[in-house]
């Protein structure tokens, strides 16, 4: 951290930094400018303090953090590649791994057909909401339990692995029964309660980005997960809030190389969510893939015009297949395969 | 909702939206252009219904809302403004309604000197966290039921209403027995299993702004508590994230009159998170009373360079003091007292 | 400036880092700490260099300023407040100015009216626009020159002060012999041409911050007039981009105090632009008297109804003869006048 | 346009409301539902006129355009794709045109080696600046006219043509004599003036969206080059301004299919502007080209270590070779070529 304090600041104030600075049990090396006096902080921890316990001190004009404030998330930890491994299936290798399915769990015919057709055109593992994040309270809120007992059943008659998100702190341990990843969606990705929760389970869990949180905050997050003992943290990019109107959330791209370059964990994208219509969906996608993602998660509907969720976001059943088949050329072309 | 048909769509096309739109009960009325046709949606309750049903039908252009989605929390179902009476304090009314104190409860000291003097500038309500949501979960994350405990001997000892955070969905009758108020977090307006379970409450509830949330959104949010059955909700606005780096969130000082417009809600500002920096609150304080605000929730802390927690954001004792007395003068200017 | 190296930089990458900060002519001290070297630089004038001739270099991680880019517009430069005298009216003292009139110029009658008005209401400025920046070419560009005359006639007629928009650099001398007061608009913020033009003009300017530009951006912009030697540079806040959709623009009320605590350049708030609707424009004129600013720039017209440009956001007579009323209370509030 | 008036609003207040209507040459069709009226305004130019117009009126609670403001840029004007011609190089067709080069022109020998490698590896189009907007007016300003003269010289002698950004509306024709292309930056997206100016010119032109423009307004303003006569629009995406950080600006990667949607004009994609750091670059043009952009516009220098402005964002050669090796097994993977 670099404390720099205001031209014309007191010896007295100077000292005080210093004397704080040492509190923490860190070493200081002082620069005495012309015009101001600058205080680094030299330590290994120093990204774990809030740079405000230096900035409310009298005569400290501005402090800088160079150290990010996530840790286990970081590269600076572990420098190789993490890898996620779901029921055999790798997440974060050379392998782009395709989680596909509704957005809602409506029915049982509904859930097999949507498996059938989405494992029939490549995808490897089956996403289905059983519970419902919905911003008014008259609105559908998914089938819950019930729908945790469709999952179970199409995993078990499909072989797929299933994720599905769980909101519930209380519902944790249910969710992770029935479902091999746990979705902690965008709306919670600051739900520190959840997250300690999710970081306690055995189960990998996708880590949706929040809507309006920096990459940094999202891998601070992913540090609840780690922290708390699980190690299958899978980050998964899915637009963010701008003044963009043609889109529901513009979708970060360079989420995916930032990532890359200061985590170890593998992210995916979701392009469904960020676009918000069905017709923007498969540009999306294979950008992220030509961008280096290492997955994608899309919404795939038997019939989108009767989705009781989410329809017009939803790639229908010939739509998928045919950007299975481009999404294959383009992970050929980056020298990874579907 | 408007349904506004492609240049060229064919009859079919609008016969299948017609349809749906008989399908919820609503009915139709048709505009044929010489360019295009548009449906319009008649009915009282379209708000809460996903325009997604029509624009994924083939042949749809755009769908537009006419009415919001939110329900209670509008002006149209309670034309007058609501009152939120918390142990004989009225929110929402002439009097100006300032809670403060710290942002965590730190210790038995630190509470107990912070409620005296904040008291004695005028404040009217004690806040004060025990329950903390930190980005890292390598930070102080608050004292918890100790610091529960110390909220209510304060309340005792000076007769002051609290105001406290619950984040946990497992912790809302235990925060409830010791809180006059329970503040639902930034992060958490759209944590809909906390928002279902503080509208079961008794308790009033302060709903914080989501920062990245629209003032719909904040409404339909809002919902969630009243058609839980807690009338008691105060919104608070405290600032949303943009792309400005000079303070910590950027205020919206034009929600106020934006929720005066659309909600008959009590609407109160906390000038402390938006600015993240002392030397700003006053002035953002000051703004917030002459826009309208029914009160401001800041944070003061007795040393504020010794706080553990946000101690940037919180005014001094003397400073607090002396910004009571400019907050008097113009809340008489605008028709108010404190 | 701080540059960090990465952990693990080799000699020869810190010592070219060195050598390039002396071919500057700066010096530099070294902070060896166990886990990366960090390089101060120390200069009197290292704000004015971007940080990127010292990230680009192998071995460097990261980059950070200490000193502002801006020079003449910051307080370092200039402590005591500047006052801008605009024939005998002084902005940036105590008395609040008021710059109040039409949108557009769109014809004698309506300015002589409206000139009138708001003359009458103790406005102390006229505004009208001659010429207009509209988003779409087959919009009313403004009456330009004939704009100009009418300006001039109600300018002698009422012996009130006249600003007006100058969006070309050819037109910069005819306008500012017809105008009292140059208004650069917030599309041309970042105009630089235009900028260089108007700060040799020896006519106060208005600078209308860019909608999604930084504070620190506006005053590098204002740089561009006082470099010129153009010392009248009135800083104008009229709302920034963000997420939130129920007004046209998000005013930025924290913008005020920000300017006062790192300028010494008057700013006024336009909540005309920021609203876009003239039911929130009262609200956010409040807000900004109270939060300190020096004046305000409001649209009003004899005949919204009937007005060709932004009739939406422009008061009636009577709404802003209120206004000023309520006005002049918060000013008196604190401790000002209008 | 969609006129919904407020429930209650009476009779002489909706005959004002279609009085209005008429007054354009428009037709009305009333929806007379059981809580509100809402008048669907049926013109083929409705969206040339501000919903103003009618949210001004006594009764009227919100209006909708449902027709876009553009028209010239727009696929109902023109369905099949523009193609642009330089020099015999097709933009917006099946080769993806990559135009590289430095920031700024800084010297004969800088410009001719950047010339002659990215020819070698591969680009079709110069870029080079020799007039550059500089936030601070104590940064370097481009070598203009000299950088003119060593554009040509460079074009001469490689026969590429060059593109470069004209920044001065009295610069237009000087510019347009040296360069094939001319280039309207980000900052100058809704300088009217200039896009005027560039409108008359019959050189083609790169429009840059505003960094914090929607695809609406930045659609609308190649209508201003349009409605000019100049049909050789090239859109270029160069990232917005978001709230992260890690990044200079967000590239919209769903621009690309919004733009191909709704307009006919080619889109291209500039990674250097967006990423800021010449790490992330290759993965923003992969994920690009995999979109559909149908060109890049590139920064590579020599000796980024040694550029005069943005050589942070500039790739090395060794890097810009490799990485069109990249981008060309990418486009044949989406069927086109480089």
């Amino acid at each position: 951290m670099i404390v720099s304090m205001r031209t014309g600041s007191t010896k007295e104030e100077i000292d005080a930094v210093v004397e704080k600075v040492h509190s923490y049990g860190w070493d200081v090396q002082m620069n005495i400018g012309t015009e101001r006096t600058v205080v680094a902080v030299l330590g290994s921890d120093t990204g774990q303090v809030s740079t405000d316990v230096f900035a409310v001190l009298p005569g400290v004009e501005t402090v800088t953090r160079i150290m990010k404030p996530y840790k286990l998330a970081s590269r600076e930890v572990k420098a190789e590649d993490s890898l996620v491994n779901v029921n055999g299936i790798e997440i974060g290798g050379k392998r782009i791994v395709v989680m596909a399915g509704p957005c809602a769990v409506e029915s049982e015919e509904q859930l097999m057909e949507a498996a059938a057709l989405v494992q029939d055109a490549g995808a490897s593992i089956l996403r289905g909401g059983a519970f419902k994040p919905r911003t008014s309270p008259f609105s559908f809120q998914g089938m819950e339990k019930a729908g945790l007992e469709l999952l179970k059943k199409a995993k078990d008659k499909f072989g797929m692995p299933v994720v599905t998100e769980v909101m519930d702190v209380r519902d944790v341990s249910m969710v992770a029964k029935a479902a091999d990843i746990l979705q902690v969606g965008s709306r919670n990705m600051q739900n520190f309660t959840l997250l300690t929760a999710v970081g306690k389970s055995q189960r990998p869990a996708v880590l949706k980005r929040g809507f309006s949180c920096t990459v940094t905050e999202w891998l601070t997050a992913a540090d609840y997960l780690l922290a708390g003992g699980n190690n299958g943290v899978i980050l998964c990019e899915r637009g963010i809030r701008t003044f963009e109107d043609s889109v529901r959330f513009s979708l970060d791209i360079a989420a995916v190389p930032v990532i890359k370059k200061y985590s170890h964990l593998p992210v995916i994208v979701d392009p469904s969510h960020a676009a918000g219509h069905y017709s923007l969906v498969p540009a999306i996608a294979k950008a992220a893939v030509a961008a280096g993602a290492d997955g994608l998660l899309i919404e795939v509907h038997p019939n989108p015009e009767k989705a009781l969720v989410d329809g017009l976001q939803s790639l229908k059943p010939d739509n998928f297949a045919n950007l299975m088949k481009e999404l294959r050329l383009i992970a050929e072309s980056v020298g990874r395969y579907i």
